[in-house]
């Protein structure tokens, strides 16, 4: 199968790495000149799961792919800010036999898909994957993960099934969901509470979880994301998101950790995934007619400190 | 005249001593006991705009209050979380001739004072003065200011425009105001949006209005004052309060100045004013069935700092 890794930073390298190690014919696209001259001279490096290994893979800048060659698989897995721009650059591998499945975190993705590809070609996934960069070219795969995905496009079921097959003979676990949107929208609970949060406090997850309104906060802004996800005929399940959250802020597990955005914005100085979490809900619920004023704050905040900052 | 000021830090100091340099019988009253003890020590010592003074002025701890001795009028001056407090332990020299200024920041202090004093012996005030403390029993005070104030009880208004002369006859420029609560909302809407954004964004004001966002959430936040205030009858001129916000931006101006509770939290770890001034929109918003979201979350989140950092 022809696959195109559209986004291959830590996680589109594992998928790149472990599909074609699978058999497939792999191409990764990324945006990243270090990254990309480093795997062309010397290969992509990765400690996977502890043994080096160094891997001859075909990459290419997503401003110079060969548009004469057609792709039987997108996987997109840029930043979610860098999405538009990336379907904007590789439009031209993309014919109507080409199906997309979208990895990134975050929610509405597809708004900004559907603008380069029908909706029958498109697939939504939710991973459960995690994976590192240490540095251009080289990459720090541990630990085990699962993917779900779902087809968007009325009848595409079996043609989900088949990528998940796919993807399971690489070793990467994927299974086929009848409510994709779901598992997007719990993992966006999850996001949309301590990634904000956290970020703006600059605090670990088990700081916040000690403070008298941690819980206040969450809820109200859960409550949001249940609202917007109602309306699009998803019920979340309100108390066993909170104690999933609840579960974030225990030091014995993954409590000491910063959620992501907090390592992008207040350690690496990088813009933030903000407006496609919180700031998504923001959209949807002006679309629909939902007030969201809590996602609406976090998200304005979350950008005044960008702009204090100073973040690109 | 007998006057007590009830909160003898430096606005309460500033008042004392002017009052008691135009003839009035003056006892300061205050709860920190390094400063008692330098004031009863080696007087009030004050740099009163560029000349050093040194005054003799009584001054006794809120738990010792002579009990026997009822004043014709106490002027309020605590930091709001002390209120309450402070009328506990003074209740007995208030009786039922006693009049009772609040000129504290922020709104709604006359639900706890009316717990202690029949509604027609209250006054509201907002002043322009300002004071700064060096250190116990040591004030520093510049510049010009002025006092507006008015009567809560019907019919009262005579007896306000007293307080006001008697003020006045000391330079502290008091005039009586036909509509005390716009005043007062009208600073509490720049205290509401200028404190709580730069704490807990850690900016000046001057950084805070160069951010992408800060209208929009002054607006949002303006807004919820205005609701608040109209269900009470006081009708904000929105788009003048949007000007005044936009003023505290300039840097050439105040806009690089931190708000008093930066200064409290962010530098010296005190506890936040932010529930007599968000939080205060908030329980208002929540008597009247008016929602205030952004208020509430920004209370939400002064807390969630105050825990962090352990402040006391």
């Amino acid at each position: 199968m022809k696959i195109a890794i559209a986004g291959s930073g830590a996680m589109g390298s594992r998928f790149g790495l472990m599909l074609q190690k699978s058999g497939e014919d792999v191409l990764l696209i990324d945006g990243w000149q270090a990254h990309i001259e480093a795997i062309l001279s010397n290969g992509l490096k990765a400690n996977f799961n502890g043994e080096e290994v160094s891997v001859n893979i075909p990459i290419v800048h997503q401003e110079e792919v060969h548009l004469d060659k057609k792709y039987d698989l997108i996987i997109l897995f840029t930043k979610a800010m860098q999405l538009d721009k990336m379907m904007t650059d590789i439009k031209g591998i993309i014919d109507e036999n080409t199906q997309v499945l979208c990895l990134l975190n975050g929610i509405g993705h597809e708004d900004t898909i559907e603008k380069y590809v029908p909706l029958e070609n498109i697939y939504l996934g939710n991973t459960m994957w995690t994976a590192g960069l240490e540095g251009p070219g080289v990459a720090k795969l541990f630990g085990n993960g699962s993917i779900e995905l779902q087809n968007l496009g009325v009848g595409q079921e079996e043609n989900a099934k088949k990528i998940a097959e796919v993807l399971s003979n690489a070793g990467l676990n994927a299974s086929f969901s009848e409510n994709i949107r779901l598992s997007i929208y719990n993992k966006a609970c999850v996001n949309g509470t301590m990634n904000g949060l956290c970020t703006l406090l600059d605090v670990n997850m088990a700081t916040l979880g000690n403070t008298r309104t941690a819980l206040y906060m969450c809820r109200s802004i859960v409550n949001e994301f249940a609202a917007v996800a109602k309306f699009e005929g998803v019920a979340l399940d309100i108390p066993a998101i909170m104690e999933k959250i609840k579960s974030c802020f225990d030091p014995l597990t993954i409590g000491l950790h910063f959620p992501s955005m907090h390592q992008d914005l207040m350690r690496n100085n990088r813009l933030t995934e903000i407006d496609f979490i919180n700031g998504a809900i923001s959209r949807k619920g002006r679309k629909y007619g939902i007030v969201t004023p809590y996602c609406d704050f976090l998200t304005e905040l979350v950008h005044a400190k960008e702009d204090i900052l100073k973040a690109e």
